[in-house]
């Protein structure tokens, strides 16, 4: 039996950062992570012939006003570079391919205006809604009780600005418009600050890219932990916990008594723990309501970046699909060329069911309808659906359901007993994105030691009676 | 280690007679159940001060067309009586109360005209939902990216015909209408035949109670099993499956191994067992998006069912609050009275959050206004709420979130290897009921009996692979 201060549960941004601020006030915290990483949705994967270099099959992208992921990458040395953006986009609209610089294609006025207008109307929206308690917001029953999809079908005149929301939704929700509710949609872009900082390249959401893989910044935390304050391997299964602190048990025999808990996964994950005793239904429903999304990341390796000498940025958006957004993913180097290609919502659902060998096809396809025939032949190819890990069961993040935010939205930050949560699902600024896991980790931390702090009780012992529900177990 | 044919997780009604199924078809099967009895959902409790005399603090009523239900309990010698309905019933609305016999109040004319316009469109259109398919629906796309809220607010002119849909929705689904999909909701009404058959007492679904309670239904399933089929006290953590079969591991070091598995709980509680290998994305993220409903069942004993001299039912519709519908719920021979009320939906999520005494006070006020003031002063007060249950987690049912059929509908009855699912979820005839649940319970069998019947393989062994993922957690 270990004995702590603060015992994290996941090992992933928010896990290590909790970590990172219970140690650096001078308490002491152990980590324990189901899988034999650290990183959470982060994970760099080397590429099979360019020993060294890597791409990421999770989370990648830092944005300018991520401040708390790029002061965090800086002190902990991982540098960032621009995402490759150099050139022409392409847009595949109505079975024709259509090449424009920067953010608007050259399609037809009447769609472009009317496309611009709704996303002012959700912006201005979004702003109404306050991102660390969505349900105050003014027409907060009113926003949770519909769809993004019945919104747009209403602040949509045109089919086309239907259709290019509608690729906005499944690139930064990876979800249907029909399967999130608008509150949460507004809260999510005001998390963020806009609708454009979450869908930009330059300046949004994907502006910039980490040197060595963006899973070293999880890495380079887990370095500076004090040994043996990381338990890998090691899936929790049940919590214990009362007025006095908590015990939590792990596969492996590994037990951990703690003061406080700081359980860091996505909230759909975490009622696969059996607390003991049981959560409150309150706060179990709305984990009912925290679906994770659906999501193939799916990239082809090539000996060059060969669009980039077409003057192409390797961007592309697409009303056709499976794959509907792509970016130029090579190294900082430009060799190999990486292309990437996203399968969202339904597209990666039904991707899902396919066989591999249908699925790449599909991808590689479409590459190559995007950026010429080319793409058919690359040298390596790498693909991962989150939903398919045990230990994620999807991505990028949750899209609360309708209703879910009003009904059940206060029990996503709330403690329960000496149990605080975090992750990026948690997050009040860029929700469901590294900055906002990194934000959420700090904050349970910062909840963790105050209690800490203000306790006069005889420390770290549980009681007899959650010892003894341990044992009957 | 147990061995048999047909392992059972679960023993609610579903469970209990898919063994029974596996049992007449002269194979063998164990059951597993959590709870230190059975019966799920069906939970009798005996009163006070009336020994042998019971009210189900569960689910307790069996409509005309719930012949699965219906001839069950007659095999098993559980007679039934009709839920008492002589007199008037009561309806508070804007601020007064109006008493009205049969199944219209007498309100504005116009709200009524509204209401069963409304009511009559939501039938049509369920009539198009294939219960075993909704997603193959005509519309089903559309009528799955919108809430039951959204539809109400098109459907109706009158606010008073929302406020009444309203009330029928957090009656049947224990949910508010902006919680769950339109095409669930129209699923659900054709699963039962008519939004009539789901509401009504007389002819409808609260038709008829049973004499000893509904456990009892239950409890002679049990009786019947043959020595040791029945795991008591046991839930099951982890699942191994193969090609050759399933190795159940359950808390107290029970292990079953068998050939097929019947996993008999709500969808939401499904992903919360330990599967090796992990089920796939496609199942994993349909669990996500199945939320079980809210409902407080609170029940005030008092000497007589003084309520009866007036004249009226014991059914009230309230579109105040907290209790919006209520039932003379008292045992067949009227002694004692007992008043019976749910909180449903918001209301209920309010509840849970309250202490006890608030909750017990704002209750029995309700029963004052509706019944009069003898209600204030009860012999006893019983409640529960099967959210706070860590085995249930939810009532009545799931309520399917916007776009989680058309997205994931097939992943609700599809066997996973050797496992099939079970529970009143997953029917397709009175979903969500009783009668659903021993439905489901016998296809989930005969789904099972199929396999075994077809498999030529050397029988119940578990392959080496199945062995050591068990060993090694």
């Amino acid at each position: 039996m270990r004995e702590t201060d603060v015992v994290v549960v996941g090992a992933g941004l928010a896990g290590l950062c909790a970590a990172r601020a219970v140690l650096a006030a001078g308490r002491d915290a152990v980590v324990v992570e189901a899988r034999d990483r650290v990183g959470g949705r982060l994970l760099n994967h080397e590429l099979a012939a360019h020993p060294g270099k890597v791409v990421e099959i999770g989370g990648q992208w830092a944005g300018p006003t991520q401040t708390a992921l790029l002061d965090l990458a800086r002190e902990l040395g991982v540098d960032t570079y621009p995402t490759y953006n150099e050139g022409e986009n392409v847009l595949e609209w109505r079975g024709g391919l259509k090449r424009y610089k920067g953010a608007i294609p050259r399609i037809n006025p009447a769609i472009l205006a009317d496309t611009l207008q709704a996303q002012k109307r959700l912006e201005r929206l979004a702003k109404t809604v306050p991102t660390g308690a969505p349900w105050t917001a003014p027409r907060a029953r009113e926003l949770d009780s519909m769809t993004f999809q019945t919104w747009l079908n209403r602040a949509c005149a045109t089919k086309g600005a239907r259709t290019l929301l509608e690729l906005g939704c499944q690139a930064v929700w990876a979800a249907e418009p029909a399967d999130v509710s608008l509150l949460h949609v507004l809260f999510y872009i005001n998390s963020a600050g806009s609708f454009d900082d979450l869908v930009g390249t330059e300046g949004g959401a994907q502006d910039r890219r980490f040197v060595g893989g963006s899973q070293r910044v999880a890495l380079r935390l887990a370095e500076e932990l004090p040994e043996g304050a990381l338990v890998l391997g090691a899936p929790v299964r049940r919590i214990e916990h009362g007025d006095d602190g908590v015990v939590v048990h792990a596969d492996g025999d590994v037990r951990v008594r703690a003061r406080r808990a700081i359980v860091a996964l996505p909230p759909a994950l975490t009622n696969r723990i059996i607390y003991a005793p049981p959560v409150p239904g309150y706060r179990d429903q709305l984990t009912q309501r925290t679906p994770q999304g659906t999501v193939w990341k799916c990239m082809a390796v090539y000996d060059r970046p060969f669009w980039r000498d077409q003057g192409l940025t390797g961007q592309a958006t697409s009303d056709r699909g499976p794959v509907r957004v792509t970016f130029d993913n090579s190294p900082p180097d430009g060799t190999p060329g990486v292309l990437l290609g996203f399968l969202e919502g339904d597209f990666a659902r039904r991707a899902g069911r396919q066989d591999a060998g249908q699925r790449r096809a599909e991808v590689v396809d479409c590459f190559a309808r995007f950026f010429g025939e080319a793409a058919h032949t690359p040298t390596e190819y790498v693909e991962q659906s989150w939903a398919e890990e045990e230990f994620t069961r999807g991505c990028y993040g949750c899209g609360m359901t309708t209703g879910a935010w009003t009904s059940f939205g206060e029990a996503l930050r709330a403690p329960i007993g000496p149990i605080s949560w975090a992750g990026a699902e948690v997050a009040t600024t860029w929700s469901g994105y590294m900055d906002g896991a990194i934000r959420s980790g700090r904050e349970a931390a910062a909840e963790a030691l105050a209690a800490l702090q203000a306790s006069s009780g005889p420390g770290s012992t549980v009681t007899a009676g959650l010892g003894r529900r341990s044992s009957a177990s």
